[in-house]
């Protein structure tokens, strides 16, 4: 993908808005030092972001005998922002402000019948709806950010493959259209959950970072240069389905030995089948229940638990040892429901299991963090994707 | 790492001089939509390329009506570079001018006493002296890269450590200065060959490109945004050592089932042996002996060969397949010398090997070629490294 100027300059307007929702109030000498760009571009940015109402002029600082020095800030009241997470079994919204601060929350459950394209725009324009006249009151909604699992046309708003409902092609954002006047906005989760680490999370301040995301399906989201990296085809990312074991345990994708097959939650409760066929953990319910049994089975010791976490963390450390190998970064975090349920205990064992794996240099350059984040990342990951698009030139002045 | 103004500055120089020496005699507006960067980035840029005579004014094309455009070219005659390649039994140079063309070479076989730090220093300055005399005679040489194996202190110039050698933490640039009176840049092969890839090859004008490396041991050069990413510790690319068969074939590195293990050419020999324990191939002689045999039983149908071919393209297709997944590339290049022995017998299987593997979406965006570069392209990658430092703001003007 050619970059244009124009995401060029989304990207330096990003940037500095990032590092001024930091540190605001700010002045612009420290706004170039923190972002590496040059004073004279930090002082064109600033003012468009004056300009777009995003930030605003917050007085003056000293500058130890020479003239005082102007400081911005984020205008926290300049609008709002909406975040939708789509899953298969709830859609889940964020609305926050211009400091990306929570203003109030959506949660609808989904059913299989939801599926049907026309029904979920419905439901989810129903939840967006709810969420924001209870909490934007009074803000202007500057746009809404939707995170969609599965392959995403992100410039052309379409679902182009989820395997949750079967969909194929599915133009979502025009459906979507039909119900909400904002500004729409699409991705996938593993670019939300990246995104969010980056503008709130463990991964602020960071140039290269990877975000693992541990759920029924794992996906690796990852940022180089400060920014999301997407691919050719906005597919980057797709690290459940790279090979852990050549030819080893079969994958929905039609491959074998898929990392998500050892290290998502299907495929932790399988390894606890092979260590114990009759493992009560297996009779739990729901695979939500059952990595709740798994947890709490580690904490009072279990051997078939410990076993199972251990394994868990061999096939974890490799995988991510190869992403250390390959890509060298800052810092990995984990993220998605079955790190937070695992937390602690996760990293704990996974932390020694990619030293082994990984080699000495980029394994000592390397972090390996649980996500900070406690509120739905995916959500609060795609209400950042309202506010790239609403800092994208030629998107019109907010207000 | 935090990107620093002058990283950018340095980055983006560079972006405009590769399309200019793609492109000359180019006007900026002609480069600002290739680059793009805004209209008022590139005059600045242009100006500053002007200055330090890597640029020169180039005369007026017609505009339509309007005022005639100013041209600018690469002057080619500004300065020389210089290219080392630091192998385990050889020292290969090149030089090249502005326009990076080859101006001439020189190569000297190493031993293994070779590998102490002082001589090896002086052997290599030897073949930089031998060169440059003989090539650059009459032009300023505007600096030496030099690429050597293993793992690399790009600033510090030391080989933190470097198998071949059993180096470790040897300060390479500081001996080279000892003999050599140019600016010395280090870094390692992986890095060269996508540099190499992006200047001159089948990377030019990508953003997103995997250069995958092919040798006795194997690496990926990675290229995002139009720029090489070496990592938080210069340690990025280490894909030889990510897992293709957890618990696997033992690697040198001490881990098992390293990709390296299955396609670095130590590995196709044993997969030769597995096949058949008896065969001739693996009688030929040295391991670059065995793989010439092997293109050669490749050629004229014979089943061993074809076999190992065979089962060397369903790991590599496998290992590529992760790359494809995991980073959307818009291109995968094929180089080193294992890719060029095999050639087109390689890329035939390995093809349908990837998209059998990779998932449809990025297999679809992704382009398989093997490296068009004919020449040593590690050195013409280290030669760019030293252009690289000339444009770095602060190495002080050319002439
Ligand atoms: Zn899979
Ligand atoms: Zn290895």
């Amino acid at each position: 993908m050619k970059r244009t100027s124009r995401d060029i300059r989304t990207a330096n307007r990003s940037l500095v808005l990032r590092h001024a929702i930091a540190a605001s109030p700010v002045s612009r000498p420290a706004l170039a030092r923190a972002t590496g760009l040059s004073q004279a571009t930090v002082a064109t940015l600033v003012g468009e972001l004056l300009e777009l109402g995003v930030l605003v002029e917050a007085g003056f600082e000293e500058s130890g005998g020479g003239r005082p020095r102007g400081l911005v800030a984020v205008d926290a009241e300049g609008g709002a922002l909406v975040g939708v997470d789509v899953a298969e079994t709830y859609v889940h919204v964020e609305v926050v402000d211009l400091a990306l601060r929570v203003l109030g929350r959506a949660h609808a459950e989904l059913t299989p019948e939801d599926g049907d394209p026309a029904r979920a725009a419905r439901r989810i324009a129903d939840a967006v709806r709810d969420a924001t006249e209870r909490a934007a009151a009074g803000r202007r909604v500057l746009g809404v950010g939707i995170s969609m699992p599965g392959m995403v046309d992100r410039e052309g708003g379409v679902s182009v493959f989820a395997a949750n409902w079967n969909w194929h092609g599915v133009p979502l954002l025009a459906l979507l259209a039909e119900h909400l006047p904002h500004p729409l906005h699409l991705d996938n989760p593993m670019r939300a959950c990246v995104v969010a680490e980056l503008w709130f999370g463990a991964a602020r301040g960071r140039d290269d970072a990877v975000v693992v995301n541990l759920g029924t399906g794992v996906g690796a989201g990852l940022a180089f240069g400060g920014g999301p990296h997407r691919g050719a085809s906005n597919s980057a990312g797709e690290w459940g389905h790279t090979t852990l074991v050549l030819d080893g345990r079969p994958c929905h994708c039609g491959r074998r030995g898929c990392v998500e097959t050892y290290v998502g939650a299907p495929g932790i409760l399988r390894t606890v089948a092979e260590l114990d066929p009759g493992s009560a953990l297996l009779r739990a319910g729901d695979q939500t229940a059952a990595l709740d049994a798994l947890a709490a089975a580690i904490e009072r010791g279990d051997p078939t638990a410990e076993a199972a976490l251990r394994r868990t963390a061999h096939c974890l450390g490799a995988a991510i040892g190869d992403l250390v190998n390959l890509l060298d970064p800052e810092v990995v975090v984990l993220t998605g429901w079955v790190a937070r349920r695992l937390g602690r205990r996760l990293l704990d064992v996974v932390r020694p299991a990619v030293a082994t794996h990984a080699l000495p240099r980029p394994s000592a350059a390397v972090e390996i963090l649980l996500s900070p984040i406690g509120a739905n990342p995916v959500s609060l990951g795609a209400a950042t994707f309202a506010l790239e698009g609403a800092l994208s030139p030629g998107a019109g002045a907010p207000r």
